[in-house]
């Protein structure tokens, strides 16, 4: 026994008892977790007692679990971390999808499971939920297969377990899996004394000094550089260290669909968005910015045939390459280096750069076409959502026309476009505009999605309205998909799907919500449409616009990324 | 080489050319298959190709992947077979909670998933719908957990492992799992030139004789036998041949609710509903003819804890059961003995039996509170239902108050009831509906769902009504869940959801359809409305009606098992 250490150890007051479930809401509670998503389910009831005792969680019962998970997806880009509450078997594997979609787009999403008791478990008898036999781990082990990090807890364990996977949710931005027996949630143990342990080790410092003497010498030698920004820099939580560096060496800086909103679009070194195939003709300066500089250091890059059409054309052999947990040049990884320490580094060393290209010699940014007359087009429409824009929105595009049509707004500072181009699952937008809402009540949310994704979560609008919240919902009704028909085939008939009367639909699922719905398919009623929006917002009586679309029109963007996606060999 | 056989073989015309995808619909159609649901997303669209191509397929687009994995399974169980499309990730992820649910439920649903491109795979850069790398296998890892048989189809080995697959299908009667790459479902392979494989083999004679023989000796000892239908019996086809069995022995039939209407329940022998935990009173004579049988047959019976609460009291020690594949008694296990033929050994032991207790010797059948006036409760309600039935109607109950009401109704001949109670999955029977109203043309579909379990699917209504569909559909709206309040805590908030105007939905889903949506309070209004959708019935309008019920009734099944359910143990 080290008695040595025990009289170095100071006075640690003792931490008061909870339980199992208790102890991993008091994790997520200082993780910046204020409201869990979910749907009850005969096994998950004591998670969710645990949750009604307390005041600085609410619980947001949703219609349906990908509900849930969608809207713990957006919540948690925003605060973090996101959590969902779903029961053995059918809950969980609905909620699935939106575990995917949060490891493929990198998001730190908790999904909670409440399962039998122990004592059920046992038994061997075949239980509802679960398939016939006495395996329980059929759905853990799918599970695996979407998350980071994986525990069933029991009390004798549960913190430390409860802490390795929280901690790797926190440190990979990925999701995790936990799962509660029903006659574990409730045992008592005792609360966290500490901090959740977050970081990573530290990087090996000759590794660092390895990586910071290359990365030296290339921009010391370069006439130019330039920074290309990706999603993980936003969900790793250093924007501000990317315009750190951008200012320390007057870098140009573009970015990727995905990132959009991740970089003043004021500020004068925004290059603009790099997207689509070759030659996608309306981002010249931010295609010269990233292909034409001498070094290129790309920050949380994760080059997707969505973003670009499989079609990119980053210079080779001269790119610092920025990860998370990693920086890589010319192939080389430098392990253990977080994109906090290497943006650190080089924001050093650009300091240092020899006088290069100025900004000045970037082309222009190329205005889209202002079209305001006439029956709505997609060229018309986005002019107008253009005109809606403020400071801080908040604007929660549907994988699709939605997406691509939002991408190429210019966006008012402090304001984001969430979108899931990655994973690409339609239907994701309406519950994420519900967690958004929730995870920055401060901030106005813009939800654009198309009828066809819409229709896939349409239920979470009554959970939406019956929360009291009210963002704009614009709903692009087409009543078909022109992502499928210019990959495939025009008009296939398989690509049509029944039309809704949108404008029905909210009476329908939140009477007592009293929304306004107005269908518009002139741009002019749609600017009015919009306008009144702009001035009820805040009112808490919610608007959604059903602005109807010619049936195979879509945004530029689209139009140029789906003839490279159609192309035989995909 | 040997060429002995090739003389022997008789001359046989050569097959035509088809495609990969034109294979496995060739089987698919060959097993009764004449609906295909699904979504369409950008890795299937050449299976749809395919689909839209045969006259003898029609194409049922869905809002949703569940809820095409929903209409898959009802329209398997009444015609054999059930197929659902969807898309690599997204698409098939939304759809495993209906995949597993008919692992549980045993039924024969064929997932087929369009994924990327074999060249794509190859390239190893991060593709949309994939998690990040080059690991393509996530998902079908996943399925594999709940699927029965699985196959990634290539050219040179699709029409072997179509069949394996497909044949897996039918002869265990659970769902299967098939990928085709987009750039392999168009590839020409022969068409099939034989019918598919099916059976499996034959059981060991000596196996059959020893199983005789002991039934024999054990049927000849015994004062009376009866018989306990399950689920498997209908999943398996063989329920002509249990009444074969109970006329063969004038043997009392009490049915598991999972198989009501799986028996004629005017037929003299039909003893009941065993269900519930003991002392369940509303089922005192299929009570006794199960436990006090000297010998108890038990055909396709999966005891679980939603059927009998846990405390089931099946005779031990006297007991014959035949399941799919093997027979069992005593616990001596007959390997390889099929369904139907261990209920044809049955039914001729039977015929030399000595005799014993008469029918007459059970206990009548206690009719039902006749509750018909005032506000609407649980027991008027399936007062009105019950006098709604007619032959031949197909009952869709959703689990929870809606399955629990139906099974203690008296089904006229013909009739079934289709439920999910193993599974157990909220918001199964609306998509069910859909697809027991294609598989069934001719028969009339009564819906009875939740609010909370119709809120979950409810974009499939759309769907429905859009195919010209026009169910009999019954919401249940209490706002809140009985079960779980009865479990757990009666009124714990996190229990209750968004009411909805179901009135107003279909107007707002299905605008085209001019539905007839009633809301009624009372057990008058209630059959008001129910003659108004008889009557309308086969006019192609469609009615549903919202049936304002109090917020914790129950049936009288459901309270008696739910109290079990809430034993501390589980």
């Amino acid at each position: 026994m080290n008695t040595h250490t025990s009289q170095d150890t100071p006075f640690i007051p003792a931490p008061w008892i909870t339980t199992v479930a208790g102890y991993l809401l008091t994790r997520l509670a200082e993780a910046g977790l204020a409201s869990v998503f979910g749907v009850p389910g005969d096994d998950n009831l004591g998670i969710l007692d645990a949750i009604a005792d307390r005041p600085d969680l609410a619980w947001i019962g949703m219609a349906t679990e990908q509900g849930a998970g969608y809207a713990a997806d957006s919540y948690a880009r925003l605060r973090g971390i996101g959590a969902l509450v779903t029961t053995f078997g059918v809950g969980e594997l609905s909620a699935l999808n939106a575990i995917a979609g949060a490891y493929a787009e990198s998001v730190p999403v908790v999904h909670i499971v409440g399962t039998p008791a122990l004592a059920a478990i046992q038994t061997g008898t075949t239980r509802h939920h679960n398939l016939p036999g006495r395996d329980y781990g059929h759905f853990a082990r799918m599970a695996a297969e979407v998350t980071a990090a994986q525990a069933d807890l029991r009390p004798d364990t549960a913190p430390e377990e409860i802490d390795r996977v929280l901690s790797t949710a926190l440190r990979t931005s990925r999701p995790v899996y936990l799962t509660i027996p029903a006659d574990v949630a409730g045992i008592p143990v005792l609360a966290p004394a500490g901090r959740l342990p977050r970081a990573a080790g530290d990087a090996d410092p000759a590794v660092v000094a390895a990586f910071t003497g290359r990365a030296r010498r290339m921009l010391a030698a370069a006439a130019s550089a330039s920074l290309l920004v990706g999603h993980l820099a936003s969900r790793h939580r250093v924007t501000a260290q990317v315009r750190d560096l951008a200012i320390a060496g007057d870098l140009p800086v573009a970015v990727l669909p995905e990132a959009k909103g991740d970089f003043p679009e004021s500020d004068p070194r925004f290059a603009g968005l790099y997207a689509g195939p070759d030659p996608y003709p309306s981002a010249k300066r931010a295609r010269v910015a990233v292909e034409d500089a001498d070094v290129l250091i790309t920050v949380g890059v994760t080059l997707a045939d969505t973003i670009l059409g499989g079609a990119h054309q980053l210079p080779e052999g001269r790119r610092i390459v920025l990860d998370p947990g990693q920086a890589c040049i010319d192939g080389i990884v430098y392990p253990g280096i977080g994109m906090r320490q290497s943006l650190a580094i080089l924001a050093a060393a650009v300091r240092s750069m020899p006088p290069r290209a100025a900004l000045a010699d970037l082309p222009p940014f190329e205005a889209a076409p202002d079209v305001r007359g006439g029956q709505l087009t997609h060229g018309s429409l986005w002019a107008r959502v253009q005109d809606l824009l403020r400071p801080g929105d908040l604007l929660i595009a549907d994988q699709g026309t939605a997406f691509y049509g939002a991408a190429g707004l210019t966006l008012p500072d402090g304001a984001q476009l969430l979108g899931q181009p990655l994973w690409a699952s339609t239907g994701w937008a309406l519950p994420a505009a519900l967690g958004a809402s929730l995870a920055a009540p401060d901030r106005r949310v813009v939800l654009i999605a198309g009828d066809g994704a819409m229709q896939q979560t349409a239920a979470e609008l009554g959970t939406m309205l019956g929360q009291g919240l009210a963002p704009i919902v614009i709903v692009l009704s087409n009543g078909g998909d022109p992502i499928e028909q210019a990959i495939h085939r025009a008009s296939a008939g398989y690509d049509e799907f029944p039309a809704w009367d949108w404008t029905a639909l909210p009476a329908a699922v939140a009477p007592a919500s009293s929304p306004v719905a107005l269908r518009v398919e002139t741009s002019r009623e749609l600017a009015w449409a919009l306008n009144r929006a702009h001035y009820q917002a805040g009112t808490g009586r919610p608007v959604l616009v059903e602005a109807v679309l010619p049936a195979s029109d879509a945004p530029l963007m689209l139009q140029e990324l789906t003839r490279a996606l159609a192309a035989p060999d995909r």
